[in-house]
């Protein structure tokens, strides 16, 4: 795939005009009724998103899990080819939140850029520098978690080290010791817009990945307005739940284009 | 699999007379002649490995990403459950260092326990307890990652909270907070023998993987030593590349088990 991540995220951004991705979390629980039961329901959902959306977003960000958990890392696989074949101007992110030491890294990196083509993967900072330059070796790009959303996200990542919390440390980190090293971001959750805006203050144009808008209660208009960089850009505006599973008949791909694109003008607005 | 994490390591401790624990950590750069190029070569080499040293551990830990590397997840099934079936008194662990949202996490668990079988799984402290709690409500175990042994470790774990170093506070976290939702560990490596005593003084009697003796360079008698509970057990004394790749002949099995008995019994000194 040509272009670095930062490359074809700026181009990504631009054909799209939208900071929207959609992240692909197919519940075998939440299947539309047509697909219940298939053997190859998560796929043939994924792809169905897939192309009903495309046009509205800068991004997918497939989370890994949903796939592991049930074994279809092939779907995964497919699903992977059809964004590349069909929709090569928008960016794959593979959402797996890896953090290891550099040999095994190493191997996580062949399997996000090699195995899926991601762009783009998801890791955790907390081992440091050198797990994450295998990935930046490799030619791809790192979203390091910074800030999340999720309750306990404030356990460690609020902890006071020098008079800042810690998740701050973790942006600067990324900004000054791993930026130098290849294409990076952020992850900061949308429920937190001054926090985000004190990331952006860090980060200076590095992009910011931001879930937690729609079933997870953030504003899409809040998170841009906080987030965006200099030139108005530089956010990632994640959805999953809301647009993967805005119906559940045979019109689900339909109902999540709908609130994609309201998702999407939401972001604009 | 009867019995939780704490109940089955107890028990694999007292069985096998031994702390030490095998990583299964297959590259395929570095297999032995004879399985080169086999398209099952992972899947032979990792259960050559198992049989050759079950008797003298105390659990295995599959490394996921040198599977997932190369597709390679089928292959990992049957090599779990070669494990539970034919040495059922050893600890599974998958080492996957998982960290996500609760939503998430539970297809995480449901991937660790379910598909694999395993008696408990690494994980990422960085999102905190709710991140892990749907392990510990599915049943199985976790060991969190505390104090790592890679150059890059020093970068966040050691930062300064209130006086103590970060890794501490995650120590307190896991016996704390989540200690008393279910079977918990903590991963602290070999390179560290004065932090692992601290570490154990944190967790009470809570299991500690300790990764890093062998190619990593720590001692596993030292860490023995240092990482002891006041029952002279607690420890899980992990050795990888040492033992995997003690041979590249014929003979990989028999030299695996002929490191694999020293270490063992430098565990015991």
């Amino acid at each position: 795939m040509p272009g670095g991540f930062h490359a074809r995220l700026q181009r990504a951004w631009e054909v799209s005009d939208s900071a929207l991705c959609v992240g692909l979390d197919p519940d075998l629980n939440r299947m539309p009724e047509p697909l219940d039961g298939r053997p190859d329901a998560i796929e043939r959902f994924c792809i169905d998103i897939v192309d009903a959306t495309a046009d509205l977003v800068c991004a997918f960000k497939p989370q890994i899990a949903y796939f592991a958990a049930h074994g279809a890392e092939d779907q995964l696989e497919r699903i992977c080819t059809h964004i590349r074949d069909n929709h090569s101007d928008v960016v794959l992110i593979l959402d797996a939140k890896r953090g290891d030491i550099g040999s095994t890294a190493e191997q996580y990196a062949r399997e996000a850029f090699n195995r899926y083509g991601a762009d783009a993967v998801t890791v955790n900072p907390y081992l440091g520098t050198d797990s994450i330059e295998p990935f930046l070796a490799a030619g791809g790009g790192v979203i390091a978690l910074c800030r999340t959303s999720n309750p306990g996200g404030d356990e460690l990542q609020m902890l006071e080290v020098e008079g800042e919390p810690l998740y701050i440390r973790v942006a600067r980190m990324v900004a000054q010791r791993w930026a130098p090293l290849g294409d990076c971001g952020v992850v900061v959750g949308a429920t937190y817009p001054r926090e985000l805006a004190r990331v952006r203050a860090e980060v200076g144009s590095l992009p910011i990945l931001v879930p937690g808008v729609g079933a997870q209660g953030g504003s899409a208009a809040d998170a841009v307005t906080s987030g965006a960089d200099a030139t108005g850009r530089g956010v990632i505006i994640n959805s999953s739940r809301a647009i993967l599973y805005a119906g559940s008949g045979a019109e689900y791909a339909e109902a999540a284009r709908r609130v994609a694109i309201t998702t999407r003008d939401d972001c604009r607005s």
